[in-house]
């Protein structure tokens, strides 16, 4: 028996775009964190016009809506918590205008990042936001979590490469806006919002022109906090690579057992330096940066020698959380940020954090960003361990706070981190945010339980029913 | 006799910071468009607390609240048109905190802009965003229009250099937003809401690295048109320049008879380039650029030989609109902008609209971002004049509107151009964005009259009671 919703949304849209049998919702009822919750209906629409439809109807019914990328996110942002509709963007997947001369592209939200820059790549022009999970993950996606990526160190996050956003409102009506227009930022207001303001239905993006010339370097340290004084030494020297990013013992040697890329797998910590420029540019840049290293206890410096190294260093890098599958049942990641002179400091007092909690832990991050991502070890089937690493996690949040830092870097935070909100903002300024919200979704019906606390609980972190969730 | 607003304001604040007879409050009625209205009472501020306070009693007593940077707007955005409280941050003009590892700085609104750049070369960093006004106007005027400026080209424009804010709202709360922390970008939503969201006392600002080697040159055309070519093939070829700015004759001869900065000035128009990077970059970026302005027509192309040079060639360009004082009674400066590839096609609409309305027009522009600034000349003795005036202006609006373009590029929209907003946005998107603002500032009390269409004309630019305010 198909509920009153799902008859309504068949009669509008069809069988070829609504999913409503058990089986066929299956797939829509978690995302790489692992609560999970079947929706009452899902929509796998062609167009914008479609969406609007949907969403009158679910706005008649009083149904949740609750987009979805590629179900990549780490914080359960497109888990459908309450049931309701999702909207997936499978079939929404193309670039719709490409103007290379302008350098600016209108893409639909299913779009895989990296299918848009291998598709311009021919005009020598690239996107530059480039999350790890760009392979799968989607600009629809990219743009709720105002993802970064290891390039974002001198390009930007996803915000600073959105120029326009159509999107669809809690009342069903298209709108669309643009940076170049006059009046309130509502483009920057809508990235890194998870779906809770609109429902993004086409995406202007900004276009960069290839560089002349990349080089990729690996540098071996003793330990994560010299590689970090590094780090923080060549962002003080006021030089800006295109990547620098830290991997700790642990993660290397998973990652190189993995890849064979060419890590120094007996380093304490290795340092992935990307420069980029003319050739001049290129080489006058390593030559600073070693020296600089070298400064900074530098064991070995090595530059790829061609494409070929180049990529497989950055296919390791991009794919280390799915190598620690080697060495560990689940694990946990944390996503926070420091201020970059504070990261020696910061990996020491984490370390000591997971000691305290007898929790091996592997560190692989954003070290030019001061965006840390460590990676908590354990086995879900131990609820000892369950429980140490959410209290853990808590500390490494409310340490990287304590040091002027923040509680989500790039991930977003959706189901998993919303009660930490209130560690950061004050009553006050969450319901300003909220009443932000009710001006774009006054049923506030987009993506509920995500970003904002329950209110429930304040100042503390709730223990999310699923931890554990990221299994290997 | 003081007004109750005024003597409230007295006994909260006291007389040293509190302005309200009318001999004192005559310098706060205007700004650089002439509209001008006296207000109530004026306050000069020591720091948030007593903004707060003044805001509580004004929302108390139902005035209206007009923030006023150095009041050099030429939108009329710091006009306190309907009277009240005008709150000057003259006296709020410090770098509060100075961080030069991490380069960034905390500054008070009445900081005016080159005094920040000023204090901080020693340490090798600047401040980018550079309007032609930065030598008088303020960094919370900035924030408030999104301001531009010519090196905007290659650095984007103050919301991609504003870290932070902090601000008071409506109810006199005061709040805190930054860039690092999750939730929706409130911080980017202040910026360039002119006023209308909330009091900004702090703002927290990026700073950057002085670059090694800057070449500026000047190439000479035969025409503005031709000069637009060569910049629309510049940014075809990929080069970003850190500037790219075009004069015609007529503005390159008023501007070398006051300043003697070594503009050609028998030119049909000239474009003015900045490259830095290091000496080796400069160097290339210059060849490339001479290559490509000679391929499409320059006369000459000569560098500035050093320092002095440069300067000379800047403080011309930046004092531009003032040297039209040499030949015009009155002029007023137009702000929109075109898709970079349609500079050309624009600059033949402006010259035909200009002849229709028998009208001399000058053209002083940052070519380099698609933003014109087309001067009409006029006398406002003539009333014929100035219906002309108004009537290219409105034509020149919409020519940019159907090439793709938008009314403001950085000026704001102030009071001059509110009911040009209609021109881009539906009745529904100016409703969405009227209720943000009542998130805010819910009695609609911060900078009445400005942005937001009044209402009584749809798509209609009004003519301006004060057209010719900006007398040269």
């Amino acid at each position: 028996m198909l509920s009153s919703f799902a008859s309504r949304l068949l009669d509008a849209l069809g069988p070829d775009v609504v999913r409503a049998a058990p089986e066929d919702l299956a797939v829509y009822a978690f995302d790489a964190y692992s609560e999970d919750k079947l929706p009452s209906a899902a929509i796998v629409p062609h167009d914008a016009r479609e969406v609007a439809i949907a969403v009158r109807i679910a706005r008649e019914c009083g149904e949740p809506i609750v987009p979805r990328g590629a179900g990549t996110g780490l914080c359960g942002g497109a888990v459908p918590s309450r049931g309701g509709l999702v909207i997936s963007f499978a079939r929404m997947n193309r670039i719709v205008e490409l103007d290379v001369r302008n350098r600016r592209a209108r893409v639909q939200p299913g779009l895989i990042n990296l299918d848009l820059s291998a598709a311009i790549a021919g005009a020598g022009i690239f996107y530059a936001p480039d999350p790890s999970s760009q392979k799968i993950s989607t600009i629809g996606g990219n743009v709720g979590t105002n993802a970064g990526g290891p390039h974002c160190l001198s390009y930007g996050t996803t915000t600073n490469h959105v120029l326009g956003i159509e999107y669809v409102d809690g009342n069903g009506a298209l709108h669309h806006t643009s940076i170049d227009d006059s009046g309130y930022d509502l483009t920057g207001l809508l990235v890194g919002s998870e779906g809770t303001l609109g429902i993004v239905t086409e995406v202007d993006v900004r276009l960069m022109k290839l560089p002349e010339a990349v080089r990729v370097c690996v540098a071996a340290f003793t330990d994560v906090e010299s590689a970090s004084e590094a780090v923080s030494a060549i962002i003080g020297a006021g030089i800006v690579p295109t990547a620098l990013e830290i991997m700790d013992a642990l993660i290397t040697r998973a990652v190189e057992a993995h890849y064979h890329a060419g890590y120094p797998e007996n380093a304490g910590a290795v340092l992935l330096v990307e420069i980029a420029g003319t050739h001049d540019d290129a080489a006058a840049g390593e030559a600073a940066l070693a020296a600089i290293a070298r400064e900074h206890g530098a064991l070995s410096w090595r530059a790829a020698r061609d494409q070929r190294e180049r990529d497989a260093l950055w296919a390791a890098r991009k794919g280390a959380a799915g190598a620690i599958g080697r060495i560990a049942p689940n694990y946990y990641i944390q996503d926070a940020c420091v201020p970059r002179t504070r990261l020696p400091e910061v990996m020491h007092a984490i370390d000591a954090i997971a000691r305290d909690h007898k929790l091996p832990v592997g560190n692989v991050f954003h070290a030019g960003d001061g965006n840390l991502h460590p990676l908590l070890i354990f086995d879900r089937r131990e609820r000892r361990q369950v429980e140490a690493v959410v209290a853990a996690g808590t500390e490494i949040l409310r340490t990287c706070i304590a040091m002027g830092g923040t509680i989500s870097g790039e991930h977003g935070i959706g189901y998993e981190k919303r009660e930490t909100l209130s560690l950061v903002f004050s009553p006050d300024d969450l319901a300003a945010m909220g009443r932000v919200r009710d001006v774009f979704d006054p049923m506030r019906a987009f993506n509920p339980d995500k970003i904002f606390p329950s209110g429930a609980m304040c100042g503390e972190v709730k223990t999310p029913a699923a931890l554990g969730t990221a299994t290997a």
